[in-house]
């Protein structure tokens, strides 16, 4: 790619996001609708500006998940997310085991092999975590409790999603599954999440404290960052997530007296990033596969397993005192997770085009119904308003 | 590139980068020095990690010099620049006349032919403007007369060696180089300036009335970026710079009321951005080229004709009232033109690998001089001191 080539791309990316997602808050919804469709209409479906698949802006668009969940994590109170962590362990667990039976079950049904089936299913489990943050974000609802028990839901059953990702990439590839390497992914993926923040808590705070007294504003936010990509990487060695990583980053510095000034930086970056992000999910949408009369047919039986499994799980933690509905929406849209299953099972060949497609369809529909669904659920004037100078910032008015 | 080893490779130039530069700083040193080490540290000649020719890399390289002319731009006043205009104007022409000529001369003095000679003095022609703004604003000195006329020289003198860059381009392709193809360079390459600077202050500040109007303050800066990587692009495309397209956005936006929101998104920014560049620069160093005798001899006569012919070229004004020499010296650097004149030179066949690592060698040395230099001569203790949030912050001490 060439940097002028680079530029445009970059220019329309920004420019159609930024006058889209103004256009989605005139009428109503989140700005991230808005980046969404700019990217359907900068996509290969309609203009073919934007390759998702282009490395550059694949992995610009990977740095833009980052920072987010950055962002997210800094804004995010631990004792709060713990004080739901019962409540987003059960939402979790049942919004991963009810789709995963639920599309095996429609699968089947539709005449789908068995190992398509577990395919088709394990790409209903994971909610992305980068969708339904940025839409609380958007409706300055991030510190209400639904929100933090779908936060905090979200990100472990990313985590479990990925265990599914290692075992069923086993089951396709043909290779033995055995309890023991099943018990291993997964006490890797969740005891880095718990070393890290652990050892972070302790090594982290004085390390920040020495870097404000070179008294380099501008040190501070990109050590920050700096340590957000290696926790992402880290985990992403550990079997867990990328964003997961960089959720526990900025998890480990919202209490340090230094969080203000990171997250000023931090948000004028993903100001840049983050809509790269959302516009590389958009543009990888394929709209002529979708008139298909049999991908239709599997791609809405899908869709209602992945809305009422999701649904279903917001209803688990019998005992909250909260509104479950928005919960189960708020667990609804599935992202890149569920795009991984699919892409694994049509190059190994499980799934033919067809299925891939009605998988993908999945994605987006659950992804665009999300953002429009949690708005109308919050109740009109009663929001506490953006946390100032937070990720919020970037979408909301001020 | 995969996302691990991507992050992998910013960590390392991000940490190392901010390390160094704060290094730099504590031995009295300007930070970009530091950025430059750590370039020659991570690049092919010791630890291997960085490929400054990467495409990933090496674009967002690319977008970091763009966000720095950005910046300078955003803080400097076209009329302050205007008023030293003539000054500019005649240092940038005998700052090119002169190495040129002296380059050419050491290389047949030296036994290279006439195209050789012609390769060589072209690539002594262009200061690097980034280098040099860089270094004013981390000395705090970007507003004095005399880094006015420096700045304004290292644009003209930039469109200047693009002009000669397209000449000896067809000269070493064979082609027929015709008097009326230079002057419709040249009309174009500074035409553009012209055009775009006029035009941009109608149509550019009643845009970013409107966008202020919405109240969301990261779009202002986001659109204030787009904007810049549009007129580098239309630079780029007239025959000019990019650099010289983002430093106009820059010079149109500094006069508007909403320059300073936009200012401090886009210093965040450019923390991540910018440190790519100069890493980038430091890492295409390749030490080991330069142990030869023979690079040695023609490398440093080549330096001795660029830093006599940038020296003499500040003084060519005679009537600026002020320290001549300070100038001379902020003109030393060169850059990216450079080193595009040795490469154009090498893939066409003109320069042998000996005389590509001598330019090499001369582009290093006069870039790495320059800071110490510079701030040797500026007077200790009385500079007026950073501008309030804005190059500069990346730098210096708060």
């Amino acid at each position: 790619m060439t940097i002028e080539a680079f530029l445009f791309t970059l220019v329309a990316i920004l420019g159609s996001a930024k006058l889209l997602g103004e256009l989605a808050e005139r009428i109503g919804q989140p700005a991230v609708l808005g980046e969404l469709v700019a990217g359907v209409l900068l996509g290969g479906s309609v203009l073919g500006i934007v390759d998702p698949n282009e490395e550059v802006i694949h992995l610009l668009a990977e740095i833009g998940v980052i920072v987010l969940l950055f962002e997210i994590g800094l804004e995010t109170d631990l004792r709060r997310l713990l004080k739901v962590g019962a409540a987003s362990s059960v939402v979790a667990a049942v919004g991963v085991a009810a789709p995963f039976l639920l599309g095996y079950l429609v699968g089947s049904y539709l005449g789908l092999s068995d190992l398509q089936g577990v395919v088709a299913g394990a790409a209903l489990t994971a909610t992305s975590v980068g969708i339904t943050a940025r839409v609380l974000a958007d409706l300055g609802r991030l510190q209400e409790p639904e929100s933090q028990v779908v936060l905090g839901a979200a990100v472990i059953d990313d985590v479990i999603g990925l265990i599914i990702l290692a075992v069923v990439g086993q089951l396709v590839a043909g290779t033995e599954v055995t309890a023991g390497s099943v018990a291993l992914t997964t006490v890797l993926a969740f005891g880095f999440l718990g070393v890290t923040l652990l050892v972070g808590r302790m090594v982290v705070p004085p390390a920040f404290r020495w870097l404000e007294t070179l008294g380099r504003s501008g040190t501070l936010a990109t050590m920050a960052l700096v340590l957000a990509f290696v926790t992402a990487y880290l985990a992403d060695a550990a079997g867990s997530a990328l964003i997961v990583g960089a959720f526990a980053a900025g998890l480990i510095l919202a209490p340090t007296p230094q969080a203000e000034p990171i997250q000023r930086g931090v948000v004028s970056l993903g100001q840049f990033f983050v809509p790269i992000f959302f516009v590389s999910v958009g543009a990888a949408v394929e709209l002529q596969s979708f008139l298909e009369p049999g991908v239709l047919v599997i791609g809405l039986a899908l869709i209602a397993a992945a809305v009422i499994g999701k649904v279903a799980a917001g209803y688990a933690p019998v005992w909250f005192k909260g509104r479950k509905i928005v919960i189960g929406v708020g667990m609804v849209p599935r992202g890149e997770v569920g795009l991984i299953f699919a892409q694994m099972g049509l190059t190994s060949g499980v799934l033919d085009a067809g299925l891939y497609s009605a998988v993908t369809l999945m994605v987006l529909v659950t992804t665009f119904i999300a953002p429009p669904l949690l708005k109308a659920l919050f109740p009109k004037g009663a929001a506490p308003g953006p946390s100032p100078g937070g990720v919020a910032e970037m979408t909301t008015e001020a």
